[in-house]
């Protein structure tokens, strides 16, 4: 397809924004839209400006036979306050407030564009790790962790409280469940994680932490490694079992007889 | 932020391809990019003749005060047609086979890439209607519903099969569980869906159709409409209730015994 320069600026940043932390070499590019390779890296530097200064993401020149570009999306760190201050607001509604110290997060969690800002979030404060996959526990965590693992371009795993047939072979590991205080089990399958991944934890709610010391725990019957750990929200009033993770938000108070909910702005600008 | 007029190209391209299904009026663009509303209305041809070219997606003008313009995704109809083929083969791997005759799919239903080249394809088949939001039923369907709330930038609704504390007050209705043929119950809750939605229903296998028949009624409780019913794949060797669906692939033959599937590209295309 032959197209005119500004046409041509047009798809190539289409297809990086749909490619991202991929290399693609010029040549390809130079070929899908019958253009000298240089006219093709002079579009690139213009699409690398443009999204540069405008946050969008970074475009990286690999040289060398195997080269090309790599797009990597960021965000503007006041544009990614002003996302997370916005969903602390929503989040401090008191209607929001459900029996037994829970709150209603269903409608946030299910919404494309907030999904997709707090991918690229969380994506963000990721960005210099090499990441292979990105592992939740069904089912509240899953759209969080598809939203991640869209903007890092990686699969993501999901573990499983209960036993599906649907899995095929699984590994299960025990962990505390800290609503209950009892031990449940966890089941992941066996083929959903290859051996020595780089693997980052994502989940919705933070209370006593058990659920992702049974995750870390999967990681190891994997012989995969952790990469980080980072939550939509935590809740600063439980104790919970030590390891470091990054949130958006922070539940300090929870408090149902007065209909009242404290919501910050968790640690992952810090 | 001012920028010169192929690095502004660059970024509404952006924006659009971000913000699917949404009027934007040209003056937002005009003030965002300290340009004339005329040179933001030649950038958005060049951009509508582009993405049109390359079946990225079509760029609609609204004329009048509260007018503007809005982009809907497509994909191109030889494109998808290789995508649901290459799924095909996929799917058709012996080693997916599991006891009891189902499929493996949870690798394919968790890669970024497939799940966007398969919302697209759903999207597009029912771009003419108009969609509120995407109904599934937890936990195998929720990907696959949000690939498609994405494309058509909606809320995506997950209906349970177990009570959660987290999701307040909720609906029930009884089905009939196709794979155990018992009464079981389903559960959406009150909030996640507004009265006088129309619904895309979205799920990852149809077997018996109880399941889907099940969030037909729900539909009902929240006085919604159904827009219709999409599938990753189909096992036409079941009876199933009588509905019309579109169906990505087709499952004609699973023998266990001699460790052969037989899948087809489904009904989508017709």
């Amino acid at each position: 397809m032959k197209l005119r320069r500004s046409e041509r600026m047009v798809v190539i940043s289409n297809y990086l924004i749909n490619n991202p932390y991929q290399l693609t070499s010029l040549n390809t590019f130079a070929e899908k839209y019958e253009a000298a390779k240089s006219s093709i890296s002079e579009d690139i530097a213009i699409i690398k400006k443009a999204f540069e200064e405008s946050h969008i993401g970074e475009i990286e020149t690999v040289t060398g036979a195997s080269g090309g570009v790599i797009f990597t999306p960021t965000i503007a760190i006041d544009e990614a306050k002003k996302i997370v201050q916005e969903l602390c607001e929503s989040l401090s509604e008191s209607d929001r407030i459900l029996p037994g110290g829970y709150i209603y997060l269903s409608d946030l969690l299910s919404t494309p564009h907030v999904l997709q800002s707090v991918g690229r979030i969380i994506a963000n404060a990721f960005k210099g790790q090499k990441v292979d996959a990105v592992m939740t526990v069904a089912t509240k965590g899953v759209p969080l962790a598809n939203a991640v693992a869209n903007v890092l371009n990686v699969p993501f795993v999901i573990v499983r409280r209960d036993l599906k047939i649907t899995e095929g072979s699984t590994v299960s590991v025990n962990y505390v469940s800290g609503s209950s205080d009892r031990i449940e089990k966890m089941f992941l399958s066996k083929r959903s994680l290859k051996a020595n991944s780089r693997v980052l934890i994502v989940d919705d709610f933070l209370k006593g932490g058990g659920t992702i010391s049974g995750m870390v725990s999967l990681l190891k019957e994997f012989d995969s490694t952790l990469v980080g750990v980072a939550v939509f929200a935590d809740n600063t009033q439980e104790e919970r079992d030590s390891f470091d993770y990054k949130s958006l938000l922070s539940v300090s108070e929870i408090d149902v007889k007065n209909n009242r909910v404290h919501v910050e702005v968790g640690n992952i600008f810090d």
